[in-house]
């Protein structure tokens, strides 16, 4: 399979890059970035300088994918994974399904099917909305069967991939809905906010230091809504806050359910158990066990554990991802895998780094 | 005034310390370790060889006090800082009263009213439950009159400070009970873990990794209830989770109130603002900013936001404190200058460190 | 004494800011951004809220210098620090003087006494060249008498500071000289490269990473050469290599030196003992302790410790200081204590934060 | 291959643990714990829980290796990995090769040829003096084809494998010697210490803290000039210091020669470009690339880099390494690789995470 990465030299560009690395499988022909065309990609990103398959590439000008097509169609890729800001995609991705490639977008520009959305929460006219309908949310806990056949793929959030297997086994069963208010706090480390100059995420502002933000509006809430809601049939009334953590990966999320309003603790326990028993990147966890962010870096785990806090009421969910990795890069290999008929896991890590 | 500092090398009893340096008004004349006892302070804490009283200061065994007392009633403290672990202050405290010292704890041995909280929370039997009564709880918002008069002050834990501070205006006003529950989702550098050797404090299991820690039970929970319940007169269903987050200082509070349940926002911003608009120590932070540790790292400060997530229908409240300062060693010297009938914020810095 | 601050929202001029708050001798009347211009400052720099006399301060442009001096006299700055960009102070100390008002510089525009070392190692044509010997090199270690009578003072580089002060004795004595090489090896906190927006101080370029920079040529090399061979009246050969450390505060220098050309080590420490003895801000260590950036942070001193390594015939010199502090902020201020006659620690921390 | 690993929870323990997950060829049969023996291995690193080999594995006492080989020889190891304490492996290395397992031993207990060094560096005695001769020093680059054959083999130090890599081509052209120092200034993070409950290794000892460590003495230091004399012929004058980063993995070298003495600066590039160009793990990078950490972080690459300070003379090297991977786990694997014959690099990563 010929792969091309819009994008790369973004965090979640080369974690796109890093996944794939020494895959016989595939092979990546097209790297780009609009910034830093015809340098040398392991110049750039030295720690990608041993895969052999790599050490060759020059980044090209995504405004010359055409081109590309047109001169060296030998080369120009199968899937094409774009790691660009966001809006940027609702113009690449049409042009990249014109050329005939599939396409893995990273990112929010085709994750929400309802048009109205994206003004209300990015700000923004969507400039492609016909491809909406086509897109499909990559979640293969719960879209599966429809990644395999997608022609595109709207790679999810990484704040909504936490949350939402946080709660799908109860929205599954209709168990949430408008009676009583979803709580998602969520904490995110600092690659999330990409590979750009801002002094917001220089080291020293972000260092020895905690803080929310978004604390109203964070565009990732539709998305959430829109999968949990769509799984049980039901409107949610969930209330979401990201919160800056001084780590460079992972994501924990901590949501809170009124216990009162849900079945006996029991029985969420075994609905959980049952739910993700066979689902590969899903560790539900023992009881009494607390999922921490080191366990799943660098990996496309998401580990989730639940407690009740009988006292006040109070079911709390606690689960954990990689942001880059089940939250971006992996997540999107993973689709790939579905997408080429190979193992959903193939290619992926089973250990990370720790410490 | 002469001034002791029981556990003078933790992380606790050094910020004591190091919030007294300098003053004219007090002198430091006694510290003691446990197991630097004959030690010079300043050999095992460098950062304090720059203040002039403390260069001779040699620790002493808290074994001792009664001997000191005896053989150097001269230099015998007036008032005594208790920074131990939990459980030592209940047998050290009456010590001290006997001694014709005044007491300000800094563990939670005196912070609950109820004697039967502490073999719910802290697992065991208090020791000493006759100065239950006496003990006052060291936070000035609430009990600034009781301190200056006290005898023996309980200086808050660090997280109940941050909650209490976060909903105390709404207590105050009986808006808070127990129809509708309150999430407390609190984060904490790792300082406030102390200065004793255990895994799961070192560095390499806390860096690059964020975890929640007593999900269930944790033992600053009755604090939060207690204060604010006596407050409003009504019981509370609060739920608190604590997390750690890799940096040394600095709790960062995220309150859920379900807005349904509360008077109109502008009401409760009005509410706030007047509640808060005299206390030298809470800032009510203006509409749309959002607190961050790093704003009152080294102080005395509590910042407090709100803000209406009004999708979903929740009040946020968002607040942050220094763990180690307004968390413990600075509002203890505030109490110190209460009790002492002096300005409370005499000798506390006005600005910390940033970055 | 009226105090203005060009540049106020850096790391540099914010901990100035930080560094006088609460004197009662000095108000701040000044303070410009040309970025943030018209913005409240304690807006911009939360931290900074507790402070009676900023919180009313508006930022104004560093370009209204004459406007704000004719338009209002009454609170023209006596003292200006200027905490601007390398090259920037070229243009403003000319102006600072001819306005009236004494000049702490904090770039180092004004600290090399050779006209040509400014294309050799900053790379440009100075713009002020006649200020160059007025100007004294603020360290008060060397130039006490001189800052005391200055009229622009050249605040003194983070590293220089550090490495000045770790071989100065051996300099005072002749002791340094062409015949064997001087390793300086020298670790800084990221604040070093400002608050500027750049990719390589972003948190996830420096987090859980340590790296060499300007490995050649980092213009601080010639600073340390002026005064140090000024000091022994000798030629050195000095080679300095800058590292990032993962942290935000904090220089500490290792530097190295062949014994086999140097006295006895018993000497050597005598010198040292006795040179700094009575330096109220340097803090030579007991033998065998080792400094670590914690001991000094926040605070103006610099630790300096000594070590002989017999078997290859090492001497070692390891020291500290804060690079915000007495690397900038806090020994701008000790020459403002010196120039206006009072004693060069007031309003200084004795004591910074630890952890 | 079956494989066992002594000392399975610590980081280098589990380092290589991490380092053999998902292999077809190999099987991890034995692990064990002193102090979790009993325990369930993934319970404990719950990051290694996706591995599905690992998921049974549970702890054992190493006091039993002799009853798990008398009760269960079809599962006993035929290579044991030894990430002990200095001074366990011994005890334990006898026993092991007793048992006719190979052993891989992590611990310096085995590198040192000369048995004088073990009471001078290490301060004990050694009690296996007589498997010293056939330990073979596990460093590829110079003792690759002793590997292959060896049945102990003494895994190099962290320091050493990035110090000696850094002069390894300047040593086998016999241009170091005792003339003129060399200046080995090295910089680690925490890991290195080890998973022990230990004061100096909390998080809020390290975090925004740099300090040097061992200033004299480090044990890791005869190793460097054991195996640089042995490749050069010549004695040396080395003189090391570590320092700590706060930091989870990584080290980097700094290494200072007077460049007076060896040969013009572009005969020494040709050489390093010579000697590592068929090295798979040893990249030299090109002229005016500072290697960093983050580089290599994950993996079994050491990055190298020359710099010629012309005005003063001096030769820098700059090298990197990940202490955990290269250092330690990898390194390792690369050893059994060469022991079993295969391709050395089988299983190892080809790009670490970053950020």
């Amino acid at each position: 399979m010929r792969i091309g990465v819009v994008g790369a030299i973004g965090y979640t560009g080369s974690a796109v890059l890093g996944a794939l690395a020494g895959r016989p499988d595939t092979q990546v022909t097209v790297v780009t970035s609009r910034g830093e065309a015809g340098g040398c990609l392991t110049d750039l990103l030295p720690h990608l300088s041993g895969v052999p398959g790599y050490r060759d590439l020059v980044l090209e000008d995504p405004a010359d994918l055409e081109k590309i097509r047109r001169d060296s169609p030998a080369r120009f890729p199968e899937v094409i994974f774009l790691a660009v800001s966001h809006r940027a995609s609702m113009a690449l991705v049409p042009r990249v399904l014109a050329l005939g490639a599939k396409a893995i977008d990273l990112t929010g520009d085709f994750r929400l099917k309802s048009l109205l959305m994206y003004p209300m929460w990015y700000k923004v006219e969507h400039e492609a909305p016909e491809y909406l309908e086509e897109a499909v949310y990559g979640l293969p806990e719960i879209h599966r069967e429809e990644i395999r056949r997608a022609r595109l793929v709207a790679n999810p959030g990484c704040y909504p991939t936490c949350v939402i297997l946080s709660l799908l086994p109860l929205a599954e069963k209709a168990l949430l809905g408008p009676g009583s208010p979803i709580i998602a706090d969520c904490k995110s480390g600092v690659s999330g906010a990409g590979r750009t100059a801002a002094v917001p995420s220089l080291f020293s502002e972000v260092a020895e230091n905690f803080r929310a933000y978004k604390v109203l509006g964070h565009p990732h809430t539709p998305e959430m809504i829109q999968e949990l809601s769509t799984a049980g049939g039901k409107p949610l009334r969930l209330s979401f806050t990201p919160h800056l953590v001084p780590m460079n990966r992972g994501i924990e999320a901590t949501v809170y359910l009124d216990s009162e309003k849900l079945p006996p603790y029991k029985e969420i326990r075994d609905l959980y158990e049952a739910r993700y028993r066979d689902e590969p990147f899903v560790r539900f966890r023992p009881e009494g066990t607390i999922p921490q962010t080191v366990d799943v870096r660098g990996t496309n785990f998401c580990d989730v554990a639940l407690f009740h806090d009988e006292g006040p009421g109070i079911l709390k969910i606690v689960s954990v991802i990689d942001n880059l990795a089940r939250g971006a890069a992996t997540q999107a290999v993973a689709n790939l895998n579905l997408m080429a008929g190979v193992d959903e896991g193939l290619g992926l890590p089973l250990v990370g780094l720790r410490p």
